[in-house]
Formats: C-alpha cells, structure tokens, sequence
C-alpha cells in the first residue's frame, strides 16, 4: 500500500482457499472469479491448505505435497502470493494475518462458509463473503476426475 | 515491438514446447530455465502439443484435453503466450511463424533437438538452440510418476 497515490482507491485484498491437488482450469477459473470479487485491481491471496489438514479431513494425503502445492499456485498469473495454512485451521489467525476485504468460499466449502460468516456477523467485521460458482463444463475439471481417468485408463 | 523505444534492445523471443498433461512444478521451472535462456525482459512463447500429436507419438492421448492443456500454461506467469501445436510437426512452419531468436529443447527433447539444430544450421538462421536441464529434486516432478503414485494409491 506504499506506492498509493492519493485519491487512488485502495486495492481490496481478497482471499481464496483450497487445496489444489492437481492443479487443473477449474481452479484457475475459480481463483479468477475469486479475484474479481475485489473488483477492480484486486489483490488475491491464496491459502493452500497443508497435507495434514487434508489428511485429517479427507482421510488420505494430497497426491502432490504441501510445498509444490504452495509455489504452483503462486506461479499463476492470477494470484499474487499463496501461503500454506496453519497446521490447526483458525479463521481468527487467517484474518487477523491477512486483513482480507473478502474471503471467497468455493461451492464445496459449505461448512466453512458457515463458519467464516458467522464469525464475521459476531465480530462485526467489514469483510465480504463471496461464494464462488462451479465451473464444470468440461468432464475433467476436478482433480478426482482426474484421477479416475488415470486409473481406470491406467495411462502410466 | 511497436512500443519499442530507440535504444532499447529488441526483447528476444524464447520458443518452448510440451504436452504438460497434468501440469506440475517441474513443467513451471522448466518454462523459467527456458525463459532465462533469452536474457533479461525475454518473452516467452509456448507450443503445447496437439492430442493427436501426442497419441501418434506415445499410443496415447494425454489425460487432459489439448485447449486445456494451453489454457494452463497460458495462466502461468511465466508464460507470455501459449499455441497449440501443428497437427503435423513442422519446424519450418513454427519458425515462420513465431520468428524465436532461442529455442528451447527439453531434457527428454532428444530427437527434436537434433531435427531442430540440423535445420537451422542448414537455412543459416540466427537462432540459438538451448538445452534445458532436468529438474527432479523431488520424486513428483514428471507426469508419469503422478499418474504412477495415483494408480498405486487408488486415491480417488
């Protein structure tokens, strides 16, 4: 925010979430979307959630890890930094770190949104939720697809 | 190069090409090595190859689709513009057409590289023809072994 002129509106820090195994155009479409909630000149953040955090979700690990994860998003033209998550998730930390605008919650992020929205609502904070719609025109736009076309076709 | 000024040196253009199925880390560093090969202020011009490319040399078609494959790489940073390729390979086409001053040729490139140097030697060009090294700290770094640790994971 340093090299703001005066007059000039400040860039919105928008922040998006997930885990992008697998990195495909369905995410790069959402990240996007993501940024063009903060409309114009918008700043994305990204939090690549971390192996463990997967893990402990879903089960099973990512099959790429935490750290390549991390740097493959940031070399997207669309995001501006990527961080990886905090071993425990705490939204509190995550706003607090980053100050967001806007936190964008993905189509299947439902019980997150509800957290994030009442944390929100309860602290009285001036931040956006945006939900963010599935873009699935395409048969392999998740990376679970993805990986059933690799297994059943055993393409090694 | 219509906002060139006088005295500024001529960016040079870098010409790299790939599949990138199922892109990765080591697909990003390769497409920087290739950039940095065209000095400071290089554009970087990519051509991914076709679906039927692919098949007619591997037996297979890549797990993505061909105008998702150049849409991801477009979106990466590093990258000023991604192509499709030619549906038969032609270095004489492509050279016309995009005009490199490097191009670039991978580790696993053999055969292309010689078909590439004999060419532009044999027409005289000034074009510099660079290898670019393997990239593989990590085991996760081609598209084989991802589809190889999947398959053997079954993490659908």
């Amino acid at each position: 925010m340093d090299n703001e002129k005066e007059g000039k509106k400040k860039r919105k820090i928008v922040l998006a979430s997930g885990t992008f195994d697998l990195l495909h155009l369905g995410h790069v479409k959402y990240l996007e979307e993501a940024k063009r909630a903060g409309g114009r000149n918008a700043e994305l953040i990204v939090i690549v959630a971390r192996d463990s955090t997967v893990e402990k979700r879903k089960g099973k690990k990512p099959v790429i890890s935490e750290s390549q994860r991390r740097a493959l998003v940031e070399s997207l033209k669309v995001v501006d930094e990527a961080v990886l998550g905090y071993e425990v998730f705490s939204i509190e930390k995550v706003i607090q770190k980053i100050r967001p605008d806007v936190i964008t919650v993905g189509y299947d992020q439902e019980g997150i949104d509800q957290t994030i929205r009442n944390y929100v609502r309860r602290k009285g904070l001036d931040i956006k939720v945006a939900k963010i719609g599935k873009f699935s025109k395409d048969e392999l736009d998740s990376s679970s697809k993805i990986k059933r076309k690799i297994i059943e076709y055993r393409e090694v």
